[in-house]
């Protein structure tokens, strides 16, 4: 097991991975930035170094200072936590290049997964649903007619050189797509000076669902369920859920096996999760791989009393897993709410400045991961979550009850929040229903 | 459903009480005294009645001013929490009496059980062990011999009027015994100017263990395994843990069996805790039941996933137990720590005042069950508990490491606290080898 772990990140995920080496008897280092020096993350861990200025391109993002820490403090192993350095292809092979264990997939892995168009054709390769795409360009309205009822309806109508819905229609029959067709190629010979056209499939509203998979370095792979994460706002994750109430267990097993499939497909070591789209007859489609922990990995955390950072460590240090696919039991129902410092009426705009009150809610199946403390000065620096408030209930009904109970009771003065907006969607009757998709906070801020 | 319930308390049980009403849809109704009121229970409740002064006479405990303000908010229910009223028979029958209901058993076996020798006599005539105790009073030691054979070694032997020690010895065999028995009758005649003796069986630094039951009004009762409560200042509670390590899934099935039938031979309806000692060679004795929610509960509903309190609500209300005892699955290992406002180098002397700052510590595993926030003024009136910190892992290792680490993490300014004592006492290698009984504290306060 390694002695003393770096962790290259700040925040809530790097007081979360500092806690998993503290009770695992590693010690931890924490590297700050010049607007982080009375940040949680560098008061809790075992060390602290000041890897430089604010701009996480002189700090956090840079490769040359966290190595130097590394070596300096004696480290064996960085953690990158998510965003920033974690899914660098080089840092992970300078890391191994400096004898320092890079805890996620190798450097070849992270390469192959970042190109997306090159991961899906991996997984396609593999057998893994993708979305049905055209076979190229297409001009003429005949054969794409032709090519439409091969994908199947609906299809998107896309210009090859297509851009801000210019060229873009969406068609739902044999009926209006010639139609579609030759407005869209209109479209885009005036706004492109070029018809060169495509047709992919159209998942209309569909969830935006992951699997998070374990694997170790000794061939066993597993998942750990689902989650839902189809409330976003601009792609970013507004409310995370698991299990999924859309996926039964035949569902569970038929996804879960293709992420498998999926992370054996590319020889993938570590935690990861794969993405999905699930359309509303229950097909899925490869999405995308993220090759490290997730924001959201909590809610899995809860339903299977797996801790992710700790078995993200066992299995860096090469551990062959605890536990079979058949030992991964789903319990009960959690929520993540991610609470930021942010102004929901004034466009989302951030909200840094000094908590100057706090009260954490807690009680039964309430887990807060958090790195701000009363008095804290949030900065402007950096992204604005504060908190993440995860609750776990017996099933969907009481943990919907239970993070309206425990956002009612949460108080952050100071910074504007969006406590509020994430209480609304908890009491909205769709979202209390399930009845949700990648178009539900559009929906839901148009009311 | 209950529509409404009052909770017949303060502090932290308060919190959790409401939050459990809150998370189940029943309003809640919060009593306070004139020292109450910038309690978090006062200001978390759906309804908040000040029922009077400081003094527990005048408000917790006054019964009258109680229902009045059960009956001016129109409540159906009162739950009595811990302490105060709870296992006041007298209560639970006015309570009936005005057709509200009281959320606990009745008030006849509140009584019964009440009388330790009565309950005792029960227990006994239902066939659960209790202490093997002497037939009577004994004066000569041929006779005293015999019975001792008959009760088996380590015996305390007791005058009948003795007190403060005085007329008391332990006899570990039939070589000492004789002697024992002779000296303690010459200074029971000195002392008390009697000679009547009595022998029992001396159980020697035992573990408290407690099983927790749940019965329901249709006849099924179920346990949810067991607590270590052996860690113990002064018969207060200390630190709590479930499983006990000392227990194996076949005591554990006796012991539980025990405590269910126990709870059968009373008639019991509700939650209900059953404490046992259990000696080094792994027999168990009935001391007394608990007729209440007990401060310790967060460990069991840790281990078991089962939230006591909503039981308790459910059962009050006349619905069928929802699981049978084959459901109850015991996972991972839970520990609690009570932090008090105390000084432990002034002899635990309490130290109310105001919390100047305060962190509480998160993350996986973490919960926090407390009344108290930044700026809460402790009141010198009641209590001194501030807070419990419940932690949760898949062994007792690692439940361990996180309540070293979580110990570590807590900041609380203002009044002193037995943090560090907690913590001294997490890192004890004793402790941490599981070698505790009811003299731990003792011998460890010692060092």
């Amino acid at each position: 097991m390694f002695h003393k772990i770096l962790i290259a990140n700040r925040g809530e995920i790097a007081v979360r991975i500092i806690r998993a080496c503290r009770q695992m008897g590693i010690k931890s280092v924490a590297v700050f930035s010049e607007a982080d020096r009375e940040s949680l993350h560098a008061m809790l861990a075992d060390e602290a170094l000041c890897i430089g200025p604010a701009r996480s391109d002189k700090s956090y993002l840079d490769i040359e200072r966290i190595l130097s820490a590394a070596e300096a403090s004696g480290a064996d192993a960085i953690h990158p936590g998510f965003g920033f350095l974690s899914e660098n292809a080089s840092f992970a092979k300078y890391c191994n290049e400096c004898n320092i264990k890079f805890i996620g997939p190798s450097s070849d892995i992270i390469s192959r997964m970042g190109d997306k168009s090159a991961a899906r054709e991996t997984m396609k390769n593999a057998g893994i649903p993708v979305t049905p795409g055209g076979k190229g360009v297409l001009r003429e309205a005949d054969e794409a007619l032709l090519e439409a009822g091969r994908i199947g309806y609906p299809v998107m109508i896309k210009a090859a050189l297509g851009g801000g819905g210019k060229g873009m229609r969406i068609s739902r029959s044999d009926e209006d797509f010639t139609e579609n067709f030759m407005n869209a190629r209109r479209e885009a010979l005036n706004g492109f000076s070029d018809d060169s056209m495509y047709i992919e499939k159209y998942i209309e509203n569909p969830r935006h669902i992951e699997i998070q998979i374990l694997a170790d370095e000794h061939g066993n792979v597993i998942h750990l369920g689902e989650r839902d994460c189809s409330l976003q706002r601009r792609h970013q994750k507004v409310l995370e859920e698991s299990p999924c109430i859309a996926i039964d267990a035949d569902l569970r097993e038929r996804i879960g096996e293709a992420a498998v499939k999926a992370a054996k497909a590319c020889g993938y070591v570590n935690a990861g999760t794969i993405e999905f789209l699930l359309d509303k007859d229950k097909n899925f489609y490869f999405m995308e791989m993220n090759t490290r922990i997730q924001v959201e990995h909590p809610v899995t955390e809860m339903v299977t009393g797996i801790d992710i950072v700790k078995e993200q460590i066992r299995i860096a240090a090469g551990m062959p897993l605890r536990f079979k696919q058949q030992d991964v039991k789903i319990t009960g129902h959690a929520i993540e709410c991610r609470i930021n410092a942010e102004n929901p009426e004034k466009n989302f705009m951030p909200s840094p400045g000094r908590i100057t009150n706090l009260h954490i809610p807690g009680g039964n199946g309430i887990r807060v991961d958090a790195h701000i403390y009363n008095g804290y000065k949030v900065p402007s620096n950096y992204d604005s979550m504060l908190l993440k408030l995860i609750v776990h209930g017996d099933d969907r009904q009481e943990a919907i009850a239970k993070m309206r109970s425990a956002l009612g009771e949460i108080v952050i003065e100071g910074p504007d929040t969006n406590i509020d907006f994430e209480y609304d969607i908890i009491n909205n009757e769709a979202y209390q229903n399930g009845d949700i998709d990648t178009g539900f906070i559009e929906r839901f801020m148009q009311l």
